[in-house]
């Protein structure tokens, strides 16, 4: 037989984007890309600090669930996504030195330690597909903004919150809460609804999207917890080195959403 | 004024309890007791396998839904009771060197070092009250046993899964899996419905409970994972040293049960 005609398993739309990353053919934001597989946000520290991080995640479980651990020095998310490299299969990493995002990169091998310990934290995106399909629209009024509200610290790691609001009508709100509150592992309900300023969020700069406009009339802003809260906290903290995924460009795992609803 | 007359504010029925524990006048299994309140167990280790432990937790989160790490060296649980003492404030602690449990003590006080960290992990025993309420009964035919289902490990951690069974009805049973689907921090939703043998589970030998009998006609075995399962990982890690709350001898927050169904 010739080796064209072989049979290969077919990657599925996660593994393609991963590899596609891996490549670097793959830039772009990770919104909508592989819809239905949940998307993380990825946090990699050095030992020394990684238990004061794991204890900073389990006193703000709303903004950040972590969904794996991966230990010091292995790059395998064998429970996510087995075979996966986190150095090289998210489309963009930014990196801290003391507070400062000094650059964002495209592969961090480079960079790589023995002691470095890697947290995948649920990301709001991996939900877009179950509340498109009960009728919520997630394509449009959607930002990441930065809040007033203080995270309950740990160690060095103390920040303030990041939100994902969207706009929905109140047909649609009703059936995000419901929804989302399945998925208690990928931030769950929303926090708040209603007056932006309840939350002192920072309308002027969101962190990705468009700046705000004024709300329409007949749409309610909704709130959730968002896993883009270890960024600002990387910059409260200003440890020595933490390497997160950029903004808006997550890790795409194998797990499919609906699987990780209520465990 | 005399002081005898002074107004001082009534204890709830988990600060009597604590206050009990800590004169070293309760000495009883606490299921049943301070119903409403979210219980706990406790595991208390030294800071080297805090780490490890913390994503055993991770990995193993039906089992063991960590509700407060306390930083090592300190005593008081700040976010499940403030003012409380993890050292005096349990009934019974079991102390475990080398896999070995070498004894049960009311205090462990005599045991502390400046490096142990603790963990507190939410119990099936918090959601009592709430299926009372729901009309599903709760005072008898109920066993934590050992099962052959290994636990996803990490480090040294490793070992059986341990697990709740109670024997219900089936309107029950429907009712008692809606309700626990609303506390994913305290084990959540069953793992599993009828013959206690697809889970291996040792009937012999309860860890609390009297051996387990036949099961009537009418009535459904339904399993929840237990917080017990640090116990069985005591064993089979053999760590140096671990300290566990003594299985049923669980620490009465101040947390009720209702406010931390899904967040």
């Amino acid at each position: 037989m010739c080796p064209d005609t072989v049979d290969r398993p077919a990657l599925t739309p996660a593994q393609q984007v991963r590899m596609e990353c891996r490549a670097g053919t793959f830039r772009r934001i990770t919104r909508n890309v592989a819809p239905g597989y949940v998307q993380c946000a990825l946090v990699v520290l050095p030992k020394a600090q990684a238990l004061d991080f794991m204890v900073f995640c389990q006193r703000n479980q709303k903004p950040c669930p972590v969904l794996e651990v991966v230990e010091a020095g292995q790059w395998e998310p064998k429970r996510l996504a087995p075979g996966a490299d986190l150095r090289t299969d998210l489309p963009l990493y930014s990196v801290y030195r003391h507070g400062e995002r000094v650059e964002d990169v495209a592969d961090i091998r480079p960079l790589w330690r023995d002691d470095f310990v890697s947290f995948f934290i649920g990301s709001n995106t991996s939900c877009d597909l179950a509340l498109r399909r009960a009728g919520v629209q997630t394509g449009k009024n959607r930002w990441v903004l930065r809040t007033r509200v203080e995270t309950d610290p740990s160690g060095p790691f103390r920040g303030p919150l990041v939100v994902t609001m969207r706009w929905l009508t109140p047909a649609e709100l009703i059936i995000a809460t419901q929804l989302t509150s399945r998925f208690p592992f990928n931030h769950g309900a929303p926090i708040h609804v209603g007056d932006p300023a309840a939350l002192g969020c920072d309308l002027e700069h969101p962190m990705t999207g468009t700046p705000v406009p004024p709300v329409p009339p007949g749409l309610v802003p909704t709130f959730w917890a968002c896993s883009v809260t270890p960024q600002t906290v990387a910059v409260a903290a200003r440890t020595e080195l933490m390497i997160t995924s950029a903004p808006s460009y997550g890790f795409i795992s194998d797990i499919e959403s609906d699987k990780i609803c209520i465990p």
